[in-house]
C-alpha cells in the first residue's frame, strides 16, 4: 500500500485535525465523540440538518459543513458507519429549537446508526433516506444504495432550512428531491482501504465494472473496457430509463469523480452526456463537475441528474459557504 | 492505458467543449486557436492577465479563468506548450487597453512560445515566470519549474490587476510574489500520458519520488517510502532553508494534490505541515488544501508557502470567481 500516512489507526483523526485548522472560519471539529459542525450561527428555530457515513469520500460530508449545507456531519472510520454516540452529540449540538433532519445514505450500518441516535434524541426530528444509485434493481432487497445525489439533496435541504422551512416540509422536500434523482457509476481501479492495505477488488488491465458503488461493491456487471462515448451512453441510458425526463424538463447534471480520474476526462464525460441529454431535447439547466463524493483512490465516475423545478432550482443557486461547495456568498 | 477517453486527438477538444459548456456563465471557449476567457466583461484600462501550459494540470490553468483571477488560458496538449499563435489570440483577444501580462511556468517550451507571442502582440506587455519548485537547485541551467505556486502568483495578480494596477506595477508585483513563494514536491507513482499510453516512469512498491516535478520528472532523489511525518518533515525543511520565514512571519500554506491523492490524505499532510510551521513560530494565515495543479493521475502531493504581507493578505481575500477558485462574489 503506498500512502501518506503515519499509521493507520491515527490517519482519522489526524486528517481531521487537518480539514478543522484549514477550514477554521466554516467548520470546527469536535474530537470525542468525533463530528465536524458549522463555524458560523445557526438561526434560532431552523431545522438542524446532521449527516454522515464512513470517511474516504470527501469531500462528503464534512467538507459540505456550513451556511447553507449541513450544520454536522459525523465522519466514521474509513468506510465504517458513524456511530450512534456520534450522531447523537452532533444532533444535540446544532439543534437549534426546529428540531434535526438526518440525512442518511442507504447501506445498514447507517441506517441502524442514525436509527439508534433519531431514537435516542429527546426533540424533534426526520430522517432522509438516499438511495439515488440506479445500479441495483429497485427491488433490491436492502434497497439501493445512497451515492453522489445525496450532495444535491444536502445542497438543496440546506438551503430550504436556511430560509426558514420547517421540519415536516423539510422531510418532504428531502423525499421530493431524492425522488426525482438518479445515479450510477463506472470504475476502471479498485481503491485501497488504508487498514485492509490492498486493493479491495482486482479488475483486469482491459477491463470495467459498470454499477459500482462508492465503496468499490460490485455493480451490475464487470465489462470490457469501452469508449468514453459507450460508457456514457450505458450510464445515461439507465438514468433516463429510470427518471424518464420529458422533453423541455430542466436538469441539474453532476459529473462525480471517484478521486483519482482527472478533470480532463471529467469534462470529456460531462461533454458526451450533455450531448445525450440535449439529444433527448432535455435542457441542462445546472452543472457540477469534480470529485465530490470519492471512493479514496479509484479511478471512475458517476453521472447523476436531478430533474429540476423552479423551487429546486432555486434552492440549488441559493447561497451555500462550504470548504468544497461555496458560492453567492 | 485505462482511460476514459475516445481517442487521444479527440479528448482534449472534447474536454475543453465540456469545460466550457459546464462553466458557461464563468469562461467561454475559442476552439480555432484554441483558448478559454473570462466570459464576464473587463474594464477599460486593466491589465489583461494571460497564462497557459501543458494540459493535464486541471483546474490550472482554465479553471482559474475568471473573475478577480485570469483573463485567459492557453491549453496546450497534454504536457504540451501552447503554441504562440494560440497565446497572441488569447493576449490580443483580452487586451482591453492596459496592456498584457504573461504568467509562465518556467518550462523551455513555454518560455519560448510565450517570448514569440509577446514580440509578436503589438501592445505594451511583460512577463513573470514562476520558478517557484525548489528540487532544483538556484542555478540549475534552465533554472527551477514553475509549480504549485503558479496559482498564488495568478490569485493575487489577478486581484491587483482588478483594482486597477497598472503593468509595469504588476509586473513588479508578481516578481514579489515569486519571490516570497516556494514549492516541492512528491509522489508514489507516476502518471500516464494518453498520447503515450503507458506510464512514464516507474517506481517500485515501496519507493517514493523526492522532488518530483509536475509532469513527473525526477526530482531530488528516488527513496524508500516514509512516514507522512518525514515525508512533510522532508518537504519542510527544504522551503525553510530557502525562504528562512522568521518567527511571527505570517504565510499561505497551500497542499497541493497531484490528481489522485485522496483529500484524507492531503488533510494529513496540511496537518503535519501547519505543526512543523507552527513548531518554528510562523503564522499560518491563509491555507488551500486540494487537487490545483495536478499531474493528470499522479498520486503525489506538494507543499507551497508564501511569506504574505498586508498587501498580498488582502489581495489574496479580494473576491475572485472562477470555475474552480471562487469566494467573496
Amino acid at each position: 500500500m503506498k500512502k501518506f500516512i503515519n499509521g493507520v489507526d491515527s490517519l482519522l483523526d489526524d486528517s481531521l485535525l487537518g480539514f478543522a485548522q484549514a477550514h477554521a472560519g466554516i467548520a470546527t471539529l469536535n474530537s470525542h465523540p468525533r463530528f465536524v459542525k458549522r463555524a458560523t450561527p445557526i438561526t434560532p428555530g431552523k431545522v438542524a440538518l446532521v449527516s454522515g457515513g464512513g470517511s474516504g469520500h470527501e469531500p462528503l460530508h464534512i467538507g459540505l459543513v456550513g451556511f447553507g449545507m449541513l450544520d454536522a456531519a459525523c465522519p466514521g472510520q474509513v468506510f465504517t458507519s458513524p456511530t450512534p454516540d456520534q450522531l447523537l452529540a452532533a444532533a444535540q449540538s446544532v439543534e437549534s429549537g426546529g428540531g434535526v433532519l438526518f440525512i442518511v445514505k442507504n447501506y445498514a450500518g447507517d441506517i441502524m446508526n442514525f436509527e439508534i441516535a433519531a431514537e435516542m434524541l429527546g426533540c424533534a426530528n426526520a430522517s432522509v433516506v438516499v438511495d439515488d444509485d440506479i445500479a441495483l434493481p429497485k427491488d433490491h432487497p436492502i434497497g439501493r444504495r445512497g451515492v453522489a445525489g445525496t450532495l444535491i439533496v444536502e445542497k438543496m435541504l440546506g438551503a430550504a432550512a436556511e430560509l426558514g422551512m420547517d421540519l415536516a416540509s423539510c422531510k418532504a422536500l428531502g423525499d421530493k428531491i431524492k425522488g426525482r434523482t438518479a445515479s450510477m457509476g463506472v470504475t476502471l481501479s479498485s481503491c485501497t482501504v488504508p487498514a485492509l492495505g490492498k486493493p479491495t477488488f482486482t479488475l483486469g488491465d482491459t477491463e470495467m465494472e459498470m454499477g459500482v458503488g462508492i465503496h468499490g461493491e460490485h455493480g451490475r456487471q464487470t465489462l470490457p473496457l469501452s469508449s468514453a462515448t459507450e460508457i456514457v451512453e450505458t450510464l445515461t441510458h439507465a438514468i433516463q430509463l429510470e427518471l424518464k425526463p420529458a422533453k423541455g424538463q430542466a436538469i441539474l447534471l453532476h459529473i462525480n469523480g471517484f478521486g483519482a480520474t482527472p478533470l480532463i476526462e471529467l469534462y470529456l464525460i460531462y461533454q458526451l452526456a450533455a450531448q445525450y441529454w440535449q439529444g433527448q431535447g432535455v435542457i441542462i439547466a445546472r452543472s457540477l463537475v469534480g470529485n465530490y463524493t470519492t471512493a479514496l483512490d479509484m479511478a471512475g465516475c458517476s453521472i447523476t441528474i436531478t430533474l429540476l423545478d423552479e423551487e429546486l432550482l432555486k434552492l440549488w443557486d441559493a447561497p451555500v459557504h462550504t470548504a468544497h461547495l461555496r458560492w453567492g456568498c
